[in-house]
C-alpha cells in the first residue's frame, strides 16, 4: 500500500485491529448454489501421527474444519479498511427479492439531526442509503420461511452449520454414517415454526448469516460497551473484532453516552456478526436519564434510528407489566435488569401499563419492515439464588409467551431472554417453563449463575449454569466475564468470558449429541495421546494460552515433540506407559492366540 | 520474639508462610462436650444496612460463620513454628482409647535407613514415636462407629458440619426451622454404614477431624507436588498452607524424587487437613522407575513407611486387573491414570494378576492398624470424551465394589475414585453405577471434564462436571488447575483451581438443598442489593480478587460506599432504581389501600 490512511489496516503492520490468523489455521470457504454464497470456515491442519519405528513415515491426520465467527479479519487475502466497512455480501440477495426500497433520507428525526451536526467523533461515510420494506411488504426471514421460500441466508446457514462436513467428508475425517440433516429446507422449517431465528436486518448486509435455535449449534453472545473516553474508532471496532475472533456469534452493543449513535454505526459497518442492542438505554439518554420522562414517541424514533443503522435484534422489556411490580417487592435483590428497573420506575411513576406492552403491535410493524428480531427481555430475572424461579420471574415469562404469539402473527422473529441467578436444581424448570409458555421460541440466557458467593469468578459460576441450560435446550448463551458484579471488563476479561462460554456451549452440543460435535474433541484427544503438542494447542479454543502454559514448564522447542507429558515427566507418564502396554499387549495376544488362554477374558 | 529462628514464622513478619487472616474474618472456636473439642470457624463481621434516611442509624447485620479449613495459620493468637509442627490435638483422644501403642522404632526398613542417613533436606525432629494398634485391635473410626461408639472426632465433625449453626442461632441469623440433623450420632451412623469416611491416621494427631460423605458438605481436594529443586522446607509447607487457606479440605502429596519421604514428613507435621498419597509412586522410585520390578514386599514396606508418618488415605489402584487390560486397547487415549498404567505394565510384563488385588486383605490389615482410609483408584478412568463410560471403566468400577466389601469386612474405611473426562449427558450414569456397585461408599471424582477442547481452561471444563456430579452425590471433588494437560501449576493456578472447586462444591450443596448452604449466598446478595461493597468482597470466596477487580474500575475509597454499581454507573444502576421503585411502590400501596384498586393484582 503506497497511500497510507490511518484507518486502513495494513495487514503487514497488524496494529489497531486484530487480524492475525488463529494459530495453525487457514481461512477457507465453501461455495453454495450461487457464487455469492461463500461460507467461511477455519481449517486446522494437523501433523502426522508418528510411527513407533522412527525410521518409518508417520500416518497423516485429516484437517479439521471449524465454524468460524471471525469474519474476513482472519483472512490473509483480505485488506481491512475500517473507514469503508465490510463488503455488503447480502446486498445482491436483498436486491433480488425486490421487496425493499432505498430511502431518500433517514426516517428517524434523531438521525437526521446527528447527520447535520459537527461531532467529536466522525460519522461513517456511507455510500448506501437506508433500506426499508416496500409498502405492505414483510421482509422477515420468518415471512419468507412461512411462504416456503428458502433464502440464500438459509442455504448459507445450512452449509455453515454442517461445519465443513462436506469438506471433512472429502478429506475422510467424517465418522461413518454421519448425520447431515441440516439442509436448507430444515433451516427454513425451523424458522417458519419459530424454533429458530436468523437475525439479519436488511440494513446490515455485511452480516454473515447465522441461526439461533435449539436444533443447531449452541451460540454465544458477547457484550461490548464504549469506553468512557473514546480514543478512536478503531478502538471501538476492535472490541467487536476481538469478541468474534474468539468465537462470539453475536455482539450486543450496550454503549451509553453521547456518541452512541456514531459508535454503533462504526461497529455495524464493520461487523460480520449480528448486532443486538437495548434501545431503551439510548431512549433514556434522550430524556436525560429520567425514566418517567420516557414515552412511546421517543422510543419509537429510537427503534427506527437503530433499525436504519442495521441493528439485527432488539432487547425489548415489554414483559415488565405494572401488575408484576408488587411481586418484586419482597425479593432479596429486587429488579436487577437495567431495562426492567427503568420500565418498573416508569410504570409506577405514571401508574400506567408499560408503553412497551401497549405499543407492542406497532413495534411489530417496525420490526417486519427491516427484519429485526425481538429478544424479549427478562426484566424480572432473579438477581440471586433466593429470588430464582419466583412468581415475578414466571409471571413475566408467561407475558413474554403472549407477546411471542403476537409477534408471530406478524411473522416477526422472536427469542426470549432468560436468567440470571439460578441454582442447578432449578435450571431445568426454567427451560421447561420457557418451552411451554413461549411456544418453543429460542431461549437466550445470561448464565445462569449457580451460586452468588464467587465474585471475581462469575464467568465460572455462570458457565456451569450455561452449559447445563444449553444442554436442556437454550439456543444462545450470553457471556459473563470475571468482572461481573465488580467492574468493567478489559480485553483479557472479554477473552476469558468468551472462551468460557465457547466451552460451555460446546459441552452442551456434546451433551445433546449434536451430530459431529465430537469431531474436534476426538481430534484433540488423539493428538494428546500421540504427543502431538502443536496439534493439541491449535485444536484448542485458545491455542495461545495453551502454548504459553506449556512453555512455562517446558520452554524448549524439543519438548513440543517429546513423547511424554509436561506434567508428569518421562518416568511417570501414563500415556507413554500406555503405549508400551498397548505394544506389549499386541505381543502377548499373538503369544496366546493359539494357546486359548482365557486370562484376558472379562472377569 | 527475641530469638529468631528461620523456620519460626513471626506473625508480624508474615514471610514464608501465609498467615494473614482472611479479609474481614476472625477465627473463632466452638467448644464441644470436652474442652479439647475446639472446632474452628471463620467469623465474617458485616456492616450495617444503611437507612434511606441518612440521618437515621442503620440496621445491624448478624455475622456469618464459615467452615474453616485453614488451621491455626489464620489465627492471630497462634505462633507458627514449622520446625515444631502443629499441636497434636487428637493425642489425648488416642490415649484415652487405650488401644494403640508407641513403637520403639519405625516398622519400615526404608524409614530406618532414611533416619540413619545424612540428607540434603533435614529430617523433622520428632518428639513423638510412631503409634500402631495394639495386637488384635482395630483402631478405625468405622470400627468404633460399628461398635456404637461416638468418638471425639465424630462430635468435632458434627459441630463443624453445622457450620457454626449454634453460633448463628445465638446471633439470630439462622432461618426459622433450621435443620440441625447433623448430630454426633448421625455422623457415627453414616461412618458405620460406610456412606462416609473420617480420614484420620493415628499418626496424624495434628489433623482437625473432617468427614467425606454425600450427606455432608461437599469437600474438595488439592494436589501438591514437590518442586524439581526443593529450595526450602518452608516452600513445601507453604504449598499445603496455601491450599487450605483457600479452602482445600484435604491435600494429596503427589511428590516424586529423592526427598519425598522427608518432604512428606514436614507437610504432615504441619497439616491440619488429612493428607492423601499414591504409595505406588514412591514404590516405583524405589525400583528405579521400572514398573515390572515392583513387588508386594517393596509396596508393603512403603505402605508401612507412610502409615507411620501419618498419611490419612492411600490411593490404591487395585481395580486394574490383568483381564481389564484388553478392554483399553481400542481406546482413544488408552490408560491415563499414572497408577493405572504402571499396574497394567506390571500385569502384562509378569502376565499375572495385579499384586494389589491379590494382596488386598493384607493391605486391610495394615490400614486398620493405623486407621488409614482406602481411596480406591480409578486406574482405568476415561481420558477423553470418546472413552467415557466404556467397558474398561465400568469393569474396574465393579471390581472396586468387590474390594469395598472386603475392606468393610475389616472395618476399613473406603472411598472410590472417579473420572475423568465425561460429557454432561453421561455424568449421572457414573454416579448411579458407583452408588449401585460400590454400595454407597463415598465417591471422589476428578472433575469430570465435560469437553476435551479447552486446554488452559480445564479448571472450568472440569468445574462444570464437578458441580453436577457433586449435586448427584459425589462427596469430594479433586481440583483441576488451569495448567491441567499442559504443565505444573504455580501458586496462582493452585488458587484458581481451589476457588473454582469451592464454588462447584458449594453449587452442589445448594442444588442438594443442604440445610444452611444458602446462608452465605443470601448474605452476599443482601449486601449486593444494599451496596455494602466491603461485605460483598468479604463474603466471597476470594475477597482479594473481588476487591482488586472493583478497584480497577472505581479505585476511590468513596466508591466502596457508593449507592450504585461499578458496572453501570449511577444513571443505569438497576439496583438503585429498584430501591426507588420499592419506595415508590410503598407510597402507591398506601395511596390505593383504601381505594381497592385491582391494578397490582397478578394478571
Amino acid at each position: 500500500m503506497s497511500e497510507k490512511n490511518s484507518n486502513v489496516i495494513d495487514i503487514t503492520d497488524r496494529s489497531g485491529i486484530s487480524t492475525e490468523p488463529l494459530a495453525g489455521s487457514d481461512k477457507c470457504y465453501v461455495i453454495g448454489s450461487q457464487d455469492d454464497i461463500r461460507v467461511p470456515f477455519r481449517k486446522i491442519s494437523l501433523t502426522d501421527t508418528p510411527n513407533r519405528d522412527d525410521s518409518l513415515p508417520g500416518e497423516p491426520n485429516a484437517p479439521i474444519y471449524i465454524y468460524d465467527t471471525s469474519g474476513i479479519y482472519t483472512d490473509q487475502n483480505e485488506t481491512i479498511d475500517v473507514e469503508k466497512g465490510l463488503p455488503a455480501i447480502r446486498s445482491p440477495w436483498l436486491d433480488a427479492r425486490d421487496d425493499t426500497e432505498e430511502l431518500a433520507e433517514y426516517s428517524s428525526e434523531f438521525t437526521r439531526e446527528q447527520e447535520a451536526k459537527m461531532l467529536d467523533i466522525p460519522l461513517f461515510q456511507h455510500n448506501r442509503r437506508p433500506r426499508r420494506a416496500k409498502a405492505g411488504k414483510n421482509v422477515s426471514q420468518m415471512y419468507y420461511a412461512r411462504q416456503g421460500t428458502i433464502t440464500p441466508e438459509m442455504e448459507y446457514i445450512a452449509i455453515r452449520e454442517n461445519v465443513g462436513r462436506s469438506e471433512a467428508d472429502k478429506e475422510g475425517s467424517l465418522p461413518q454414517g454421519f448425520d447431515t440433516h441440516i439442509t436448507p429446507e430444515f433451516v427454513r422449517k425451523e424458522v417458519a415454526e419459530g424454533r429458530a431465528i436468523i437475525p439479519a436486518n436488511i440494513n446490515h448486509p455485511e452480516a454473515e448469516p447465522m441461526i439461533i435455535g435449539r436444533n443447531f449449534l449452541v451460540k454465544i453472545n458477547a457484550n461490548i460497551g464504549n469506553s468512557a473516553t473514546t480514543s478512536s474508532i478503531e478502538e471501538e471496532v476492535e472490541k467487536m473484532v476481538w469478541s468474534i475472533r474468539w468465537g462470539g456469534d453475536t455482539v450486543m452493543d450496550l454503549s451509553t453516552g453521547k456518541h452512541i449513535h456514531q459508535t454503533r454505526e462504526w461497529i455495524i459497518r464493520n461487523s460480520p456478526v449480528p448486532i443486538g442492542t437495548v434501545p431503551l438505554y439510548q431512549a433514556l439518554e434522550k430524556v436525560n436519564g429520567v425514566p418517567e420522562d420516557l414515552n412511546w414517541e421517543v422510543f419509537r424514533d429510537t427503534l427506527i434510528e437503530q433499525a436504519e443503522q442495521g441493528v439485527d435484534y432488539f432487547t425489548i422489556h415489554a414483559g415488565v407489566r405494572l401488575a408484576h411490580i408488587p411481586l418484586t417487592v419482597e425479593r432479596t435483590t429486587g429488579i436487577v435488569s437495567r431495562g426492567g428497573s427503568i420500565m418498573a420506575a416508569w410504570c409506577l411513576a405514571h401508574h400506567q401499563e408499560s408503553f412497551l406492552y401497549t405499543h407492542f403491535e406497532e413495534m411489530c410493524e417496525i420490526m417486519k419492515a427491516y427484519d429485526i428480531s425481538f429478544s424479549l427481555g427478562d426484566g424480572l430475572r432473579p438477581g440471586c439464588q433466593a429470588d430464582a424461579n419466583d412468581e415475578a420471574q414466571f409471571a413475566e415469562l408467561i407475558t413474554l409467551g403472549e407477546l411471542t404469539k403476537i409477534a408471530w402473527k406478524h411473522d416477526v422473529q422472536v427469542m426470549i431472554e432468560g436468567p440470571g441467578h439460578v441454582g442447578m436444581h432449578k435450571i431445568k424448570e426454567n427451560m421447561d417453563m420457557q418451552l411451554k409458555h413461549c411456544h418453543e421460541a429460542p431461549f437466550y440466557t445470561l448464565g445462569p449463575l449457580v451460586t452468588d458467593i464467587a465474585p471475581g469468578y462469575d464467568h465460572i459460576t455462570s458457565g456451569i449454569g450455561a452449559a447445563m441450560i444449553g444442554w436442556f435446550g437454550t439456543a444462545m448463551l450470553c457471556y459473563v466475564t470475571p468482572k461481573e458484579h465488580l467492574g468493567l471488563p478489559n480485553k483479557d476479561d472479554v477473552k476469558v468470558g468468551i472462551i468460557t462460554y465457547k466451552l460451555a456451549a460446546h459441552a452442551a452440543d456434546l451433551a445433546k449429541e449434536h451430530p459431529g460435535a465430537d469431531i474436534r474433541d476426538n481430534a484433540i484427544s488423539k493428538a494428546r495421546f500421540e504427543f502431538r503438542w502443536e496439534d493439541q494447542f491449535n485444536l484448542g479454543l485458545d491455542p495461545d494460552t495453551a502454548r504459553q502454559y506449556h512453555d512455562e514448564t517446558l520452554p524448549k522447542p524439543s519438548a513440543k515433540v517429546a513423547h511424554f507429558c509436561s506434567m508428569c515427566g518421562p518416568k511417570f507418564c501414563s500415556m507413554k506407559i500406555s503405549h508400551d502396554v498397548r505394544a506389549a499387549f499386541a505381543e502377548k495376544s499373538k503369544e496366546f492366540k493359539e494357546g486359548g488362554s482365557k486370562i484376558y477374558n472379562k472377569v
